[in-house]
């Protein structure tokens, strides 16, 4: 079993990808992003559980419920299409029907997503008339122009690419990814493709895309804000002409999806909003594994603890203050706090060895690990945040102006 | 049954205050208050539902328990003494029986406590040796210097005070208290202390208390964060020599306590870490009120929400996706938000009508009301939160330097 990391730019056997401006974006920046699959693939999605889900969201969880394969995946940035209505869902509809006649394929088989600003009507009509070019713009190495076209507040395009060796040879898994903001993920997370020249039927890889996310794009948050747009697809069209049936390819495969999917998590993290530090809580020791991420969130999204990450201020009396609320049963006495190898608490309070300018040292990193240990069994959790600086309260008190 | 404010530097008769500075605090800034009360007063308290309480809380906790009278109150700023261990309880216990000594009163009628820094031993020889200092200086007129001794990142006292016509005559409810950031109460906040000279018993006082405490310090938000060392108490010393035993003079009293402690949370918020504005958060029409409390939290503690309050920005896209995510059952073409009297989203999508000037000019005031109706119940709830401004990320990226 090989996976090894190659160039996403080199795209994946049976894809090509494409990248517009439809005007949703000011200055003439790309706003449309277009990946069509020359055979129909295999897929799977994973959607936010917020109550308030966009209209390409109930429209695409329906669209994947009829297990229907996909041809074409069209992205819009720049508007949610989200608390629209039926206006908002006739819009997705429309939109998929003039693409799939210039495609000449069903608008059943286009998968539709938007993301941006929540609540404003989406105009079609601007989308629509923007198709023609985008289509003809489609080509197997444009992959970093359409992570690039579904960029939001994001500083750069997040695209990541794996080789899996399979029984029959070697098939590629490659993904391109958005989110800096509106991140923290539950049953999926912001906007993700990745797709696979492998062949593999929907509901195998509908069972990869869940393990895999609940490992990777869950245990992300920048802000412990839930998106009413997150999505993310993985289609599979056998372009490799190999196909996954037994469980060594199976696992492969899955190995080669994690990896990107990680991969593509973290870019989102290290790019979050204002980002100027990544840290991985991790908890262990916990009487459940729920129990553990429950501990984990209320660290990962606290604002006194993010700002001391921002502020490099190794103020561990917050973490532990934090763990105190996460409404979670512990015995204080039992619980220790590591910053990477450096124990800070140790039984509640402070490690009688711990000095101040070992913690620093290690707040002045600009990513690092901090592990708590509940010693109350063996539940565990980890989940990658960012910190909370200027930039990210600059970025959103303007972000519509 | 007749409330009105008074003057809260006047005082509560049978009640003395004192500041001083012991060095916990930089530059000679007051970090000692001691309030003392002439005759036995009967005591009620709620304190902090975080699992890792502070020294002072588990030992205010189990002297509550013993149902005992408090004669004086001992508050240091500048250092928590939480997640300390015995030694921190140790420290309590020392600083109590060496005040008790100078008031020639038991070590059990002292009511400690600490706010500050987390996980800093506490220098009680600092405290024991300003204590005689501190005692000379009680006066009846000390209140506001005794609110200044206990202040942390607050930017001003906060007292309130209000007269009560009891039928045997008029009692005093006069408070004190304390709190900027890591307010997130949910079974008591912060540090405040409310005194009256009626006389109660300990168990009416108590129950007086929680009612109070849950509409009032328990509906407030800085920033989601709750505090190891969050305590309200209560004291009642019948120095009016109006005893409250009936319940019409019980109602009274209590509309008294809920004054001064809605006034208290008020200014808590409007003091809030770098805070702007004051905004609250209204959620109505919920199936239960356990729902309601639930939205009202996702929403007053959101990031995205509380920049946008602060950028002055009506972007009512991020109100409905933390609703969504909010945890809470609910048909999104049910609900509907205003601001103040401008309906903004009507049956989960933008009001026809709104018009995005009525949403800016609300915005640009320093409070409002954000009131959500989910359409599904009966169930309500409020909280009072603060925006999130480039002075918080300031305040907390550098607290301790």
């Amino acid at each position: 079993m090989r996976l090894k990391e190659i160039e996403a730019q080199a795209g994946c056997p049976g894809y090509r990808f494409a990248a517009g401006a439809c005007g949703l974006k000011k200055n003439a920046q790309s706003d449309l992003a277009l990946i069509v699959s020359d055979s129909p693939a295999a897929a799977a999605a994973v959607f936010t559980d917020n109550r308030f889900p966009a209209a390409p969201v109930i429209y695409g969880r329906r669209q994947l419920a009829a297990g229907r394969p996909v041809r074409a995946v069209l992205v819009n940035s720049g508007n949610a299409n989200a608390c629209t209505g039926d206006t908002g869902l006739a819009a997705v509809r429309h939109t998929a029907a003039a693409l799939g006649e210039i495609l000449e394929i069903a608008p059943e088989a286009v998968f539709i997503s938007s993301t941006g600003v929540i609540g404003e009507p989406l105009p079609t009509a601007k989308i629509t008339a923007a198709l023609p070019e985008l289509v003809s713009g489609l080509a197997a190495g444009n992959l970093t122009a359409a992570a690039t076209a579904i960029m939001t507040t994001d500083s750069r395009p997040k695209t990541f690419a794996v080789q899996v060796e399979l029984a029959g040879g070697p098939v590629r898994v490659v993904g391109l990814a958005k989110g800096a903001g509106m991140i923290n993920p539950r049953m999926a997370t912001m906007l993700a493709y990745l797709v696979t020249d492998a062949g593999v039927p929907a509901a195998d890889l509908q069972e990869v895309l869940e393990t895999v996310v609940a490992r990777t794009f869950n245990r992300i948050s920048v802000d412990g804000d839930t998106s009413t747009n997150d999505t993310v697809l993985l289609l599979a069209n056998g372009a490799a002409g190999i196909a996954v049936t037994d469980d060594a390819d199976r696992a492969a495969l899955a190995a080669g999806v994690l990896l990107v999917a990680d991969q593509l998590a973290r870019q989102i993290v290290a790019d979050g909003e204002g980002a100027t530090k990544t840290v991985e809580i991790v908890v262990k020791g916990a009487a459940s594994a729920a129990a553990a991420e429950q501990v984990c969130r209320a660290v990962g999204n606290s604002q006194l603890v993010k700002t001391a990450f921002y502020g490099q201020d190794a103020n561990w009396g917050r973490i532990i203050a934090a763990v105190g609320y996460a409404g979670v049963a512990l015995e204080p006495e039992k619980v220790d706090v590591w910053l990477e190898q450096v124990r800070v608490v140790r039984g509640g309070r402070r490690d009688p060895g711990y000095r101040e300018e070992d913690g620093s040292r290690i707040f002045r990193q600009p990513g690092f690990t901090v592990t708590i240990d509940l010693g109350a069994g063996s539940g565990s959790y980890s989940l990658l945040t960012a910190d909370l600086s200027h930039a990210y309260v600059s970025i959103n008190a303007d972000y519509r102006t």
